[in-house]
């Protein structure tokens, strides 16, 4: 053999390689087909422009292999520089923050330009994306947030969510991304935390999956990883019990056991840090984050004979 | 005839001339059902809530009656406040914004912001209604503004409209409320004028009418209104060679021109100040306002008795 | 202010009254929307060539605004008329006429006529109208009236009634023009009271409305009108009972129970000889007729703040 | 062969020979498989019942075998009867019957009733039927007949044809009954010939066929039947050259030869008193009648090995 | 009346009476409209040419006037034969052809060919047919069939019918022809019985009728014909239990009992052999094979007169 | 960090790698999607029981990404190897087998069992498949192969194509496994050349890429690789007129300027043994294989970054 041919064998043994990692994830593609998934795309993730990037990527990916995805994304963190920047005082209690007439006007443009931002994002990977919020269509319908007795103005919660607008951009073949605001009674503008958007939104679409972008894993109180990658609704609450959590995964994991137990297939929490993080999760067998299932035993086909 | 029935026949014959004005209506519904037109809701009737209120009024009516609104809006005067809020300072050439990154971005918070509270407000009259902007499916396409040499920045001339998701909503029974930007080659966002947008998606949708809310009527020099309440495209060129008329209203002009020659059968300019200007400017025989046609002969058939 | 614009001041403030009153039809129409209503046209009204054309126009009016009108009509004027004229007998028992074999023939060709004859005053106006009967498609099945063993011969009674013909026609735009005659079990003609076939075509299409269009009012024994515009059902079977009402009026009243108890959500008998009565009964807060509804707490949500 | 075995046989034999008459006609069947055929059904043929009976066994035969029929009838002979018994003059000026006011009205109830009662009969042999006239939907619209400077009053002209009623009704599965009349500019109504009203119908239908129901073949002078069962337009125009033809089937003549020129690809005149001769005449070699063709090459495929 | 006049007046008498002949049909024609009929087409009826052809000819006829016929058939015979010429050994238990590994190849190669040959004949005759077997879209699953102990290696049992490539074709107006196999759970290849075929998917498809083609009628023990045409399901168990029936017939007999108690409306056992026995069973009075339904009193419209 | 991290580190390293070659094929899943393809499955592919797996995954892969396969095969070599087991000649002149009628009997067996092993086998893999031939709905007309002269009996030329049911099957999200046979004007079957199936498909379905898989690559005389994977038809001409190709690459070579000339984009010729060549030749950007296109200047949107 002489040396073009060895180069020749060498190219070609590297692509067949890469070809073989293609079709390994055929049984997935199978699995996930025409499937919705709702992936709520936190602002800690956004703000990380790289891991953002990734994060589009393979949403984009999930959308040309057939899946559905709708994402719900807030802007806490920019509505906080904006506030500021304009003067106004920030008031948080139990890291709900209280919004009152004056920040909800900041909300309404934070999450406008937030919206359209990702819409144009995803539009440059060459998928169609449209932007909406809880008030198109009257969507999401909402009340004042009131937890022990406190008031928390116009941080609302949600009373009822109306899937026409989804299913019809859904329909037309684009990926729906929703800003987590909706409508009181007299119309009046909400803000609402996105966790519960996107887990209301995930049970009214019967979706497969909910998909929680999130800086860090669901750790013990040991900082380890919950070791294993797929736990029970039950699971969960003990882990809730056990007070070892976080906050903010604390109210992810109430989240996930809601919708986990109202209809959503599989609820995943990830780390939207690391690269690829969503399809590593979808596509690999143990993936890179927590599952939260209703009952352990129901498996996807693919696999069956891993687990 | 006792004075109660003499109560009663005052009292019906009131009514009876209440329905004589609905039914005076009726040609108009008849030419006008299915036809769409593209409603410019400048910022200077937004800003004034009465007005606002009544030109929101005027479009549920269209809708209901059987006609297909599509709105378009800017955020002009608003944005000029929120940039001086943020310490950014506020540039025009000629009319137009010069519009730099930072300014960008406010435009688009403003814009958001805007979309959504027109969508709640004509949600909150009963009928349906989704926000979306220019970026949605990359709806429209733009590149940068350069007039005689000078460069604008973000702020665009408009190269491709595609009216598909438009279409997708009118479809599903909703008013398209349309915020005024648009997306580069690169993605990039550009402001845009509202007149533009207005202009090229009544030609791209085969709008029946574009319609103009302004502060004021078309004005000759002597700010007397134009005394015919209907012109052809050649009387709008030689009003505007006259030059006695405002820039503003040039500009619209120049537009109304445009959009009559490439398929729009009539477009309206009227003050959105005064009450039910729409209502009174379509269904009444001589209008409020000033209506510009290619050809003064292609009348409506409602017209004809009158004209 | 000189006396032009003093001029112009006063014409537009009448046409903004002009348009105050379209807009406050919204709230109706907005209620009305795509809502079926059966309107009995009785031939007394049809009599009336003022009056018919102010029907006319009122029909015209609810279908340009989206409501769905099917209009039934009998012939029973002009049936006697053309029965003395060809030397037949004219027998009624109880407001019934004896149909024999002659009497059916002339009914069938005064049906026919009139039929089509309001199929073009419609078309007219410049909607689509199309005039069909019982006999179309076998769409009212029925058999012979016995009434207290008294045998009415080819006057009818409804055992069964179709809709796909008029569902279908409605779906295609066309107002339907309903003849009253049927089909028995060996498909031989019968004629129908038109009340009937309005109040069987209202409960299987499921309307909203079923209007009876009379010479006059519900009244009581005083000839005054009934104090309240709205009635239960039960109110209904008491005025009934009391006696002082005329037989054409009880039958009327009848027909109104069963369709309100049966699905229609409001009856209405109004004058036909009141200019535009149709508008506004339907447009007017106290309306100019008798509305029979089943439970009168089930207002429409525009009435809500006036009653 | 016992007497049980060989009636058995001969029993079989001649059902046999029944199945063999019925695949017989299966490459007619399959030629006109969803075809459309106009029909034009004769007041001479409608005064002979059993002849009436027989034609109507036989539409139902060819909608139930897949063509699609549609029925146009006059109604002279019942009008000439009722004009009489209600005292009106009758008036012909060359076979055509000079309408007046009066006579119009008698025109429309006859049309009405004759309309309905085909729809019944067709209805009764168990297929959907519906009656509409040129005024439904304003189909046919017509004016005033002129010939030779002699005004034929309320007797008009057709001058344009809308076949969506028509359409609908096919879509829907019914077999439509056409009354023919029309309406004028002003919506005023017209008699129409109803040669005439078939001939256009099947030109704007794009029917396959055209068939003249008569009460005699198309003969020549000596009343012999015209010996080629099929004849081209050329052919039929040198007959009526020949003058020896009667005014009647003259007219029909010339109505065939317009149709044949114009998309319609085979015209047939038949006697509709010989009973079954649409079968006969659509699925027999030779036929019973005359067929006028463009062009005498144009076979139906089955024709191939016979002609 | 001279000679010519005679020699037409016979002609006419004779086609007149075939037009007799069809319209006949026409109850039948009506009755079976869009109804679904499987024909079990068996190998000893296409070994005979001349019965094959008369019977593709009645299915075509079928298929015309409007009824939708599935086609299934096995190709016994002919895999004896081709076993035989490649030197196999066939082995019958009971007679079900025990089927190993190198016949199931052979009833694959016969059943392929069969299948478009059958779709070539019936394409022949102008209509649209598809051949299509168990392994398309994996329309019939099965497991290895197991009787008494005795295991038939690829002789399969049906364990699931999935109707929805059937349900396509029929869709898009053709006839399906389904070869018998079926797939099992590791998509291995099932040779079926034609009849178990038939049976399930007419059960499956909510077939009106199931027929099956035999040599002979369902005969008692002395080779009579059962006297009454129409059996029911208990009439079935009993000619078995008398057991002087033969194997293949107690087969079909059993099958029939299965479908006529599971949703088929009526069964019919045919001499495939008799000329058009399918249009004789069918379209005529007392048929020329054996029904079997559910309950004797449910007969079709147009037997009520007869029976 | 210690060692159960470095683990997990390493773990994720390797996936994330994984995560990176599935985004990398991104663009082009983009830029296929919805695209046809229509695949030419040689027997020498099939014999090779790894290769011709290998292959079936990869079409299974296109599917489930959204593109739309059509597969094309023969049965050549088996076809031999039934001749010859039951004693039949092979007749070859110029690399085509003369088929006579007993050999067309053993093809069509051959075929049809080939086609639904086919089936069976991407069943397997979780996607629809449906085998056809041209005789199914006379898909593929032919007529008998004549060259200088020498007649083929049984081996055609495709006169015409018909891709109703193709469509039909990709409407139902089936892949199409298509037989190389088709029917002549007597509707008689003919042997094709799966290579002109192929390329008649193509063209006829408008498809995106045709593709030959081959035991070898486009070699020049030198059984060296052609150098360039993108040839133009021009090239292709070239390589031909130089006479150092084999006979059969000529003819595929052939077969892809047709196609490539006549609508379809891109045709692929690439060696089917090398494994996953399929999602190698179209997932990388210089392929394993050999591209003919009509103009080299027509790349991709996602190969224009790197020729």
């Amino acid at each position: 053999m002489n040396e073009m041919d060895e180069n020749r064998e060498n190219s070609i043994k590297k692509v067949v390689e890469k070809a073989q990692i293609l079709t390994e994830a055929l049984p997935y593609i199978r699995d996930f087909h025409n499937k919705r998934v709702v992936i709520k795309y936190g602002s800690s993730v956004m703000s990380d422009s790289e891991a953002a990037q990734s994060v589009l990527d393979d949403i984009v990916w999930l959308k040309l292999i057939g899946m559905q995805p709708i994402i719900v994304h807030s802007g806490s963190d920019e509505i906080t520089h904006w506030l500021e920047l304009t003067g106004k005082t920030v008031e948080f209690i139990n890291r709900n923050r209280v919004t009152d007439k004056d920040a909800i006007e900041i909300v309404e443009m934070v999450l406008g330009k937030t919206n359209k931002q990702l819409v144009q994002n995803i539009e440059r990977l060459g998928v169609k994306a449209v932007g909406v919020c809880g008030k198109d269509n009257s969507m999401i319908r909402a009340k004042e947030r009131v937890i022990d007795g406190v008031k928390y103005g116009y941080l609302g919660e949600i009373t009822q969510v109306d899937t026409t607008l989804i299913e019809n951009l859904l329909n037309n073949d684009c990926i729906p991304v929703v800003a987590s605001d909706g409508v009181g009674e007299n119309f009046e503008s909400y803000n609402l935390i996105a966790d519960d958007v996107a887990c209301e939104l995930a049970k009214a679409l019967k979706a497969e999956k909910l998909l929680f972008l999130a800086r860090q894993d669901v750790l013990d109180g040991r900082k380890v990883r919950v070791p294993s990658a797929m736990i029970s609704t039950q699971d969960a609450r003990e882990l809730i019990e056990e007070g070892r959590i976080d906050d903010d995964m604390v109210y992810k994991l109430k989240c996930s056991i809601d919708a986990a137990e109202n209809g959503v297939h599989r609820v995943h929490i990830v780390d939207g840090t690391i690269p690829h993080s969503i399809l590593l999760e979808f596509f690999t067998v143990f993936g890179v984050g927590t599952a939260i299932v209703k009952d352990k035993k129901e498996l996807y086909p693919h696999e069956v004979e891993f687990r």
